[in-house]
């Protein structure tokens, strides 16, 4: 299975963090590109481009956005706004202005949040143009009468929109997709956290071979996610489900929100390894959310969960500059990846597995199975032996029987190797 | 939709309660006549009598009871009871006798409450002849020895039981019953308050054209229902479920007890109304109860919930005289009225959709179903339209999403409104 | 049904459990054999013998064990250890020494356990050759330095596993078993308890003619109830189910631990007496436990449920001399014992029957079963009547019935009884 070194891989996590933070990402343009370059510095990344007007389904793909440089200064020189200061300053997708106008006219360009007033909000308007600025409530209350000299040197024009993806063949070509939207600027646990974390999981799939294939993508909240299933669209009956890994990195719990298909085997073991082995929550799909919500619609209806440490109704500093560095902490965020990989565990173990001596229980003692003896395995391991026995009669998958012995993962995993290889139990099917 | 203006229908309710009040209704005779003819100046009734005699399945209908005078004086003439006082005085269809006699005669024939002494009890022997009175615990222990003048001035003839209903017919011949008992004697909330909202609901069903077509049936308790149910045994599969109506008129949580099908289409309906929308409760089925066990039983298995304000167990009140008029409760004759309606309106919209954009979640914005766009709708409503997109499969009735999202109703009905306007749900099958 | 009569029956077992405790029992030899012959005092018991080395599915029947003296003394003659003082003081099937030797040597086969420093644990080595004696922690921890005398007087010999059971006829061959351990020495609640109950109910079983046949096995854990799996191989399809009934005799919730198929018949039955009859427990199938596991295996997949007053932890005197004739509790005994009966009783009673006038509710009145009338039934039996005819459509059984109708037992089965005599009920198909 192999266990992260959390140490090494949370500092690692915490260092790629602190590279991507500055960048100004967007869901096309120049941020989004530096970001998925960066990554290709740890794990081999797939670059894909949409052309802007590509018709993704219900969607086109918009123009491709840059901007070099936004203020908005008094008439007499004093900075107001800068994007300098901020990646958060100015609304994304706003299109070029060069104008002095009085306060009245640049008012309903200019957003604030009074409910957090000490904080820049996050605004943007990808699909209806449109220009303004994010402030402090506190600076904007405190704005005279006046002129103020606006400038956005921005542009708007067909270009590309860019999908990364880390592919790991495994023995069978059946897919299980993990997906980070990869489009915010300067948001630190949205969404810098589900970036590392989905990177170190490449990385770590990357080190071992596997039954399945993985696939690691890194897109566009929505239009990325649909333009990766628009890219795909002759071949998604090869994915058996997947997971979005987004707001990883607070010190709050885990939790797992299901598939919309809420039984499915994906959700029976997320489910168990988030409650069980990280005294996580398990909360029902909701149709409102991130990227889950496009791999579960009905056309596709590919089971999706999700991993996070905050539920639909956000937290403190979602969306704000407050969501900054200073939130991240190593330890959630090394507990977030390895949630990803004891799920990934479970997923390449699952199945359902005949005991071959049905007749009531094996005598283990004569294997080196019972705890009683010497150099034997601990209890729970010999308590998982009795369970996977107990429940070999085909009905039962390894996630369903780790969930009902209440037994820890790690001893109900090696058990099913042990009797793997003692010849008690043997593969029936597998399960979809 | 349409909301009932709360404070007029209370206003009304509260009348019709004070005129139904006073008149002494049985299982059959004028007092049932005359409430359902009052019922007729508000909604139009159509009179159904079934003559004594008749044999409805295992019952008998019981010969017609009239009720003249009733009382009970001592020797010297000093009134002990008298059914001028209260209706509850005389034990329903008493048998007549006009008879002086000791008072270890009488005894046996004097019923009270020890365990409410200042009030009368309610009693009837419908099915057994015999006569009797009902007086306060505390008159009853008082009574001195020596001789009573008793006097009951009734008769038990061949007539026949009288049932109302107003029916509303709708755009399908499928039905929807509600039914209430009417054959309690001034009593207030069992059963005045169901009468008045039932007939306020009549009202109410009457005022737009609807899919279902709709009966509100008023009727006496057991052998009133199995009468209707035996009058129109020949057209029973055309009803898809009914509710009764019941004890709707007391300060008290709304409560919704199950169809003995317990997950049927009405089930789903009226849980989720009652609870979601009224903070309400919901009970199983209990064999134990009113009418609803008619409709239920195994050779109609029609489902057949109720709505009422208390549970099997009753209300301090109940079936005494301290259930009077000062009981009822405007704003619960109300709310139990809205519950109606409310689950009247989901009966209505309710139906599996299927979403006609199915790849992903369609672009709502360029609908105007986006509401960070001006004039589009609330958040709720944007939430209720992706719930309805989301779980547009073929597999989820209205009612089931609304119960799954933790949406208003009115957000869902709404949504399920503008989507079927902007084509992206149709109609893919009702559910029975 | 019979009610136990509870002191007299109460009596009876502790005396019963006075005469079995001092019995070094094994999982072969005297001892078993005595305890099987004392019960055959109170009821007709079978006796099966298997020869040692019988392969019994994955296992060997193991030599028989005899065992004559056993003792440590220091080499001044002082009295350490005894068999004397307890039959716990040898490990179980030790096999034979008589050696001086040091400390340092003999440590490694004393056993104590220092979290329960004033008793001595209980330990075997059934499958692996060794010898070894338990003995009191604080006992152990006193030990001078020097030369013990080390004897057991034992012998492993080519002989035979006896399995004893009382079998019970009833009208049909359909068979439900019990099923106890009888191989612990002188250990009161594990499991003289378990063997006093199961005699007494044997016993009762035997006083009346039943359905079903019915058989109370004693036999050996784990091998014993192999060895008896094996000698009925080629009839265990008539079994329907059965239960272990073991740590029956202290006062502590009665627990009822499902059968690996959870929901099964017996499952249902014995849940809801144990949980509304004795206000006991319900806890899931596990893997690890008593004889349930082998009927339970795949490869039988009979439903085997176990009735007891302890969970897979134990309790605190579990296998130690703290388990000894002052921990039954007489109450407790009988409460077990009824516990068992009366989920007989609705074995017995359980099926599934239908409503013979389906149409509304039959008019129980006429038929003396309204509680209204004299002589006529408690409102229990009364509501029990509504609820088995409002029921009685083909999809519940009696167990079903009475979990939803939460009646007591008694009421149900008396109104079962009613409502065949009065012809509202007739047998539609029994349950399996």
């Amino acid at each position: 299975m192999g266990a992260a070194e959390p140490f090494e891989t949370s500092v690692r996590m915490l260092q790629l963090a602190q590279d991507l933070f500055p960048l100004n990402r967007s869901i096309t343009g120049a941020g989004l590109r530096q970001t998925l370059s960066i990554l290709g510095q740890s794990v081999p990344i797939r670059i894909h481009e949409v052309a802007s007007g590509t018709k993704v389904f219900d969607w086109v793909v918009p123009d491709e956005w840059a901007i070099r440089a936004a203020s908005v200064r008094t008439s007499s020189g004093v900075k107001i706004v800068d994007i300098e200061d901020s990646n958060l300053h100015v609304v994304g997708y706003s299109t070029p202005i060069d104008r002095r106008m009085s306060l009245a006219q640049l008012r309903p360009h200019l957003h604030s949040d009074p409910a957090r007033p000490k904080h820049i909000p996050y605004r943007t308007s990808y699909y209806t143009r449109n220009w303004g600025f994010c402030l402090r409530h506190e600076d904007l209350t405190g704005l005279p009468e006046g002129e103020y000299d606006v400038l956005i040197d921005s542009e708007l024009f067909p270009g590309s929109l860019t999908v990364g993806e880390v592919v790991i063949p495994g023995d069978r070509d059946d897919e299980i997709v993990f997906f980070t939207h990869s489009c915010h600027p300067s948001l630190a646990n949205d969404n810098v956290a589900g970036i590392v974390v989905c990177t170190e999981l490449a990385r770590w799939l990357l080190s071992t071979r596997r039954k399945y294939t993985y696939r690691v993508v890194f897109g566009p909240g929505t239009i990325g996610s649909l333009s990766w299933l628009w890219l795909n669209k002759g071949k998604l009956d090869k994915i058996r489900f997947g997971l979005t890994v987004v707001l990883a990195g607070i010190r709050s719990d885990l939790i797992y929100k299901q598939s919309r298909m809420e039984k499915s085997e994906l959700d029976r073991i997320a489910s168990a390894v988030v409650q069980r082995e990280f005294s996580g929550k398990v909360i029902p799909f909701s149709a409102w959310g991130y990227d889950e919500r496009q791999f579960n619609s009905p056309g596709f209806a590919v089971p999706f969960g999700r991993l996070s440490r905050a539920t639909e109704e956000g937290y403190p500093q979602y969306h704000s500059s407050a969501d900054n560095l200073s939130l991240l902490d190593g330890d959630a965020l090394s507990a977030s990846l390895d949630a990803c990989m004891r799920i990934v565990d479970l997923i390449e173990a699952n199945g359902v597995y005949l005991n071959t001596e049905p007749y009531g229980e094996p005598q283990l003692g004569k294997r080196g199975l019972y705890s009683g003896s010497g150099g034997a395995p601990s209890q729970d391991i010999q308590k998982a032996c009795l369970w996977l026995l107990s429940y070999g009669d085909g009905h039962y998958d390894i996630a369903e029987i780790y969930r009902l012995s209440g037994l820890p993962l790690s001893a109900v995993l090696l058990a099913r190797t042990k009797l793997l290889d003692a010849g008690l139990l043997k593969e029936h099917a597998s399960v979809r």
